[in-house]
């Protein structure tokens, strides 16, 4: 986990429903975040529906601050990202979340201290509030149907935060219990099926049996097998001919 | 929005409550996606709770196929990811959604047709269905609270297909002279070479046949095979087979 002084505070201006603090809690502390702040929370401090729903990241709730106002809110902070849905007819740099994180990164390396405001419940940030920020956070939803809901508003900044700040590689490949096989290891792979295939007459007619090797030799090595998958394919083809006729 | 036939099918194996359908729905279309299948919905389709809550996304709900398994919901595709929040005993490739969504654009671009399972509320999908798939999608989260549900998980995917789209795909994959294989022919593929191997009594002892079958399916999905080496499998198995003892 980092360091809590290293990450940005979310912070939740006038929220309604106990459960929504919850399940914003739930969805910072998916992605390693804990600390919150809360404006002025309509049903007061603290909510038993909030700490019910936030459950195993009730630890967020337990470290939250409440605040009168969001100037008191972010008097500490040094730079301040506002979410918000619509336009506002106000001049400011709007960000993807996935620019807005790298920003705050960025900035909380130099020193900074972040914070990113989300508004209430059905109306979203007043414009005094939005004001206040230095930078506006929009996520490019559908024109058509934009609808998220608070929860999953804190849901994609946590996750953009996260994956600005980890290192997670794009891929990785569970082997279960067996490593990918040497060139060797495909190479005799595909000297036995050639061989048996050969017994077979599989390579027909015969001057096409050339480039169906060749084809053959491509298929093995484009698989990735690991070396579970090499035994296994040997004893499919020893399986397979164990009834063979003699000399056949 | 774009062309659905350029979109990739989010199919939700066995969900159970009606309320989570209607907000994956419009998890999707908040990000511009409409295709929705369902496998096997615990309380049946049509389900009014779901109607109610997808609210203005109703037209992903409209358009959603049924499906009574999920073999036959990913037939057509010939590539399928499965979302997964715990580590499985299989050999996959385990990509971010990040990863996971600029691969499906390539692959789409290329012809391909994507379709990506979500499991059930609380189990998530069993490894039958995870077998199926040629990759898994895990959502980088902390590792000391790893809670999202099924609607985030679906909210993130779509996220992630809109971010990489909003760009052109950087990736395409070269398929040449062949197309990707569907689910439907890699599945007549495991069940040629099961059948064999299972007259040739290669599932030995009986005891470990299952897992030893599994393990196959799970090869056999995972080697992203053409057609044409579709082709070349069930020849080549045809042809060692040629001299078989009659009853064999």
């Amino acid at each position: 986990m980092a360091d809590p002084a290293q990450q940005p505070v979310f912070v939740l201006v006038q929220p309604q429903m106990g459960e929504n603090i919850g399940a914003s809690a739930r969805a910072m502390f998916n992605f390693g975040l804990t600390r919150m702040r809360l404006v002025a929370p309509r049903d007061g401090w603290p909510n038993p529906r909030a700490k019910a729903l936030a459950a195993g990241a009730g630890r967020v709730l337990d470290g939250l601050e409440v605040h009168g106002t969001t100037a008191e809110a972010v008097a500490d902070r040094t730079f301040t990202f506002a979410t918000t849905a619509r336009r506002r007819d106000l001049s400011k740099p709007v960000f993807t979340p996935e620019e807005a994180m790298r920003q705050a990164a960025a900035l909380i390396a130099a020193g900074g201290k972040v914070a990113i405001l989300f508004g209430p419940e059905r109306a979203g940030l007043e414009n005094a509030d939005v004001v206040r920020a230095n930078a506006l956070i929009s996520v490019p939803v559908n024109p058509e149907f934009p609808s998220l809901n608070l929860a999953q508003c804190v849901l994609l900044t946590a996750y953009e935060w996260r994956r600005q700040n980890a290192a997670t590689p794009g891929q990785t490949m569970e082997w279960a219990g067996t490593a990918p096989a040497t060139a060797l290891e495909i190479e005799r792979l595909a000297d036995h099926y050639e061989a048996e295939l050969e017994a077979a007459g599989f390579f027909f007619p015969p001057q096409k049996a050339e480039s169906m090797k060749l084809n053959l030799r491509n298929l093995w090595s484009r698989l990735d097998l690991s070396q579970w998958d090499v035994r296994t394919f040997h004893g499919m083809l020893r399986q397979l001919l164990r009834d063979r006729p003699p000399g056949g």
